[in-house]
């Protein structure tokens, strides 16, 4: 196998990705300049992250303004697999989830999936999926969410919410199914075969507590999108809409190649890692960077392939001027790598900073997240 | 295929039953004289359908009887797919169970596979199985069950209560064992793929709910054993004792070969028919007479292989000498195959009058025996 090749699936995104490609392949659309307009005419104001097509790919999002348009406001569904500490990587999706949430006045569920990440994952028992679920949930609340319109569903602590959808949903799937859209061979077991239809729940969970078809958007990484088109496949022969989503680009890792994954602990920086160890992996970083300091001087370097690049691109650098001139002095070799990261390093730090910070105050509000909260609502 | 073929799954049973095949092919064991012997010495009486062999397989009794000697008691776990109503053939096994409950006075969980029943069955919703369960639940009520000692699980409705134990059994099961054990092939469903981990459960509830292991007994028909060899497999990998189990015959449908089903309405008598109905299937039941009146009285019949006989030896007729009698004089050409039929059928619309009415005496005490109490003693 061509160690360029790319691969992604749910479990795995390797090689050199072609975003084009992905949306050839997937069936989903790419996100139009025409379509970001439309959002900003109810959002007022634009957002760096479509601007520069970190999320480019959607599903459905006309519907979903149309409707918005019609007063049918739709739900917003995103989630996150508890099986070690966040890393920096998954913010991007997470901030813009809750800017959509802000900007749109609308509902967030947010699935931690407990139950998914014991059965895939051998090392894991079920103390580590409750403990790093309770780690997590302290990172998205370091993001400003507010309790009244974001409900965050823990599968195994839940499952009482979610069964009875889950199983209309898995009625439907057959193991061929499952198998083509996931890879699954013989040697997976029945709770990863399952599972699926619980990722599947959270799209439908507020038309069955409320008893009205709700439109769902959901923003995720672009690999999560076989789950969806499992989901869209049911979703109106049991009777809800086909959720929207949109879609982003992975933030690669700070190594070369593929997105940056937890398995590899010097390609990801954790919302808990101390400053130094943070500091150390900025400057340890992947760039696109020349082999000597003369032919970097000479040729300039390359930003396109470069993880400290993409820092500035999708979080650090929301300004255009600034942007395009660290990306002008990087092709024109004006700037080295080094010095590069010298610019990232207080940004990266500064950042981890006010999160951790915010991450310990937000310790005894939890709670007050907590998708419990839909059980009186169907009492109601 | 020879039609008279044996197949014994959890979802067919047909052709002619050998069980001392089954007992090889399952690898389970003969219930032994002098396992009936140590079991009496506990209840202090005989039971008929230990004595006649309708109970003749079991696994791991011996041990149960070791661990219930040193003060170590077993519960007995027991269940029914609420796919339709109740018919006679299900009710030995639960008059059995009630009295191995009041005999050994032990706790009782009953599994109401609900989720089963909804994903296996294309035809039923929802609402269908529910109301199978209760229509269900009120026939084994109606036997005289008493609540303290009696829990009914309802699997949708009690997930919250099973969930982390199926995700503990399904991480350790893979599709090729399920597709091994079960005969599933790839156009299964993955809720269908999913649910044998729910059926272990309630062998592992009694433990998990007091945090301390404690031995299960199965009494069930043969045709489930597939399903706690899976459990059995997982049970001490994921820290329980295996559950033994006490297996029964299948009870014959009043048509000829297989067992009762409620697939022919005609070969089986509902707890719900009307008296009427109940006597016209019984008059048509498939007998062991001879085609001729002459004949018979000439060669006699067979009893081996007459639904009614079966009804006289698992239900009716407890007395040994009253059974010995009538099988006489079947083998002798004494009675006629009619006249027989009109021995079992008073005695089969007695039972189902007072069956009837219990049945409708049970119906506000449905939710006295509800395992939504074990929620109460995980708070403690």
């Amino acid at each position: 196998m061509n160690e360029d090749e790319m691969v992604v699936t749910p479990w795995e995104v390797r090689g050199k990705i072609d975003y084009d490609r992905l949306i050839k392949e997937f069936g989903t659309e790419r996100i139009t300049p025409d379509l970001k307009q439309r959002m900003y005419k109810i959002t007022k104001e634009k957002h760096v992250m479509l601007e520069r097509d970190y999320f480019f790919s959607h599903r459905d999002l006309n519907w979903i303004l149309d409707e918005y348009d019609k007063k049918n406001k739709f739900v917003l569904y995103t989630g996150r697999g508890p099986s070690g500490h966040t890393h920096i990587g998954h913010l991007p999706t997470w901030i813009f989830t809750k800017w959509m949430q802000d900007r749109f006045d609308t509902r967030l569920y947010f699935q931690m999936t407990n139950d998914e990440k014991f059965v895939f994952e051998s090392h894991l028992n079920l103390e580590d999926v409750r403990k790093f679920t309770y780690e997590n949930t302290l990172d998205l609340l370091a993001l400003g969410f507010e309790p009244e319109n974001t409900f965050i569903i823990q599968d195994i602590e839940h499952i009482d919410l979610m069964y009875e959808i889950a199983v209309q949903v898995a009625k439907k799937v057959t193991f061929s199914s499952a198998k083509a859209v996931f890879g699954f061979d013989n040697s997976m077991n029945i709770g990863g075969i399952w599972f699926p239809a619980m990722q599947a729940v959270p799209a439908f969970i507020h038309s069955w507590v409320y008893g009205k078809k709700t439109p769902c958007v959901i923003p995720c990484a672009i690999d999560q999108d076989p789950y969806w088109r499992v989901t869209r496949d049911v979703a109106e022969r049991i009777g809800y809409y086909k959720p929207a989503s949109i879609q982003n680009q992975f933030i690669p890792g700070l190594k070369e190649g593929g997105k940056m994954s937890a398995s590899d602990p010097m390609s990801t920086i954790f919302t808990t890692d101390t400053i130094k160890l943070a500091k150390k992996k900025v400057m340890n970083a992947f760039t696109g960077g020349r082999a000597t300091v003369e032919e970097q001087r000479r040729l300039g370097a390359n930003p396109d392939i470069c993880s400290v690049f993409k820092y500035y691109e999708f979080m650090f650098m929301p300004d255009d001027k600034d942007l395009a001139d660290i990306g002008r002095k990087c092709r024109g070799g004006e700037i080295l790598c080094g010095e590069c990261k010298q610019i990232l390093a207080p940004m990266m730090t500064e950042f981890l900073e006010k999160h951790q910070a915010t991450r310990e105050e937000v310790k005894d509000r939890v709670d007050e997240f907590s998708a419990a909260r839909l059980r009186d609502e169907l009492k109601r």
